[in-house]
């Protein structure tokens, strides 16, 4: 079970460490919406993303023994470093999986939080295999990047802080993933905002969870192929989805073009930078798709680790100035 | 005369019109520098940037008379858009003399506030002479860019404003174009944490300030090529000069290549979107070479009106990932 205590004790374990982010507000953004719109900016949180919030509770809650032998993760994203950094500033060790041809700088920042990194070859090798030999070899804790209660409860500070900030929300627009993020923000989200209509946004190619939310199951796809790296996953957690089933009220689909279109709206009107998983609640609100949309909206952006040079390929090129 | 007082009084009156910026910090950027830093993020400034709390503040101080005839402004850059926002809220016009050549995006920007644009060739006519004429027949009153009492104790809610939240500093940095920002930031900031040290900081091909500084008076230097072009300006204003030198301790010079630098760090480390005149400040901290650096250093992130197709033609073409 996940409830709104496990949130707040979430919200107590990690408020020495985590940054307790900003919410934006833009009139250009209120007007071209018709709403009032609070912009969640996980982009400033700690190693760039949510990720930090689940990856510290999770760390928080071991045994002095548990911490005496380390943590494990598999990720070739976000988690990756959030763990790192969380196991860092525990005091313990972690050892990151990842993929032999993840991106060099990648592997330098989870490397630079100070964890030990094991290649795999992604195309022969079996990850959760290799992991849990790692974990049980070693004896190490595997901290999972979102099926997972404590992973879960730290993701669900989010919607607790912004709600704490400004108020009741008419609705609530948050990425989904493996729906980590959206379990602890829709728990947080309905308790404190009776009435709050929680919408999930996934990239257009990976649907899985508006598939399950419609089939009432767990629906597994073909591994999408999306710029939103940070969504790119073929069936929603058990854990996380028993969750969403009962407090998600829709998922909106957005296109690549949508998403890129989000991230230039991020850059040139809001001058922050936004990572594609991290814009495209932003794009879901943009599209003008959602209808009957309440006069307060909060929006989570939940990442921003894009380096210059994919964000030139994603965007540079044949695009015109907004 | 400018004093402590008037920017006071300027921070009440545009308390209701500007944004109170957020200061970030970043423990990548302390560690990186040795220091404790605080960043005043006018980015986030209404139309992009701190030239509206000055403008705004001028505007504010005319009689009805004068609103009922409207106001004049010269500029190509945010100055423009800071008068032509500062009028409509005043409810007053504003004609905003710009180059024909200017960005169309700017010169739509500057109508989309309400303002009237009126264009003229630069190459053979003379911006003075036009605006002065168009003030006479037309009865406006000309709000200038830096040169005046009421648009320097605007830009000194900057320093007032980041102070009051973090406390004493050993050291601001300031961009300085015609040295407006500079003047009302070190009268908020030697009133508020005496002792402090001023660091005026200018585009190396525009060091009409630093020459002024050294030489006692007013320099005036070529038309500085640079890619900072809020920056770049051939003298001091008179005002403002009289202020700096009384105020100013040193003047930083960073090159263009140090400015792109500081641009790429706080897109791909702070996440955040700074136009190169706004990157100025920033970039003189991350050459290392301010000696003594106090432990609490504050800086002025001025701006973040850049395009998504002039930063990547600055930026987006043979520069790896940092």
């Amino acid at each position: 079970m996940l409830t709104f205590e496990d949130i707040q004790a979430a919200a107590q374990r990690i408020g020495g460490a985590a940054h307790r982010t900003p919410v934006l507000t833009s009139r250009t953004l209120n007007d071209r919406v018709g709403a009032e719109v609070f912009l969640k900016a996980e982009n400033f949180q700690r190693i760039g993303a949510f990720k930090f919030r689940g990856a510290y509770n999770a760390v928080s809650r071991l045994t002095a023994e548990q911490l005496g032998r380390g943590v494990a993760a598999y990720s070739s994203g976000n988690h990756a470093q959030a763990v790192a950094l969380a196991a860092s500033l525990a005091g313990t060790s972690a050892v990151i999986l990842m993929p032999a041809d993840a991106p060099p700088t990648k592997v330098a920042a989870t490397r630079g939080y100070g964890a030990e990194v094991v290649t795999y070859d992604r195309y022969t090798e079996d990850r959760t295999a290799i992991a849990l030999e790692l974990a049980e070899t070693r004896g190490l804790t595997l901290i999972p990047p979102y099926d997972h209660y404590d992973v879960m409860a730290g993701q669900g500070t989010v919607a607790l802080e912004l709600i704490e900030e400004v108020g009741q929300l008419g609705a609530l627009l948050v990425p989904v993933g493996g729906g980590g993020l959206m379990a602890g923000c829709a728990t947080a989200a309905t308790t404190l905002s009776p009435g709050i209509r929680m919408i999930g946004v996934e990239p257009a190619a990976g649907d899985d969870h508006a598939r399950s939310l419609a089939a009432g199951r767990r629906v597994e796809i073909e591994i999408p192929r999306t710029i939103a790296d940070g969504q790119a996953i073929a069936i929603p957690g058990e854990l996380t989805f028993e969750v969403n089933s009962r407090l998600v009220d829709s998922f909106e689909l957005v296109s690549d073009d949508e998403i890129r279109d989000a991230m230039v709206f991020a850059f040139e009107r809001l001058k922050i930078v936004l990572e594609p998983s991290g814009a495209s609640a932003l794009a879901a609100l943009l599209t003008g798709r959602i209808e009957g949309l309440p006069e307060r909206v909060g929006v989570v952006l939940s990442g921003g680790n894009v380096g210059l040079e994919r964000f030139v390929e994603l965007l540079g090129r044949s695009r015109p100035e907004h």
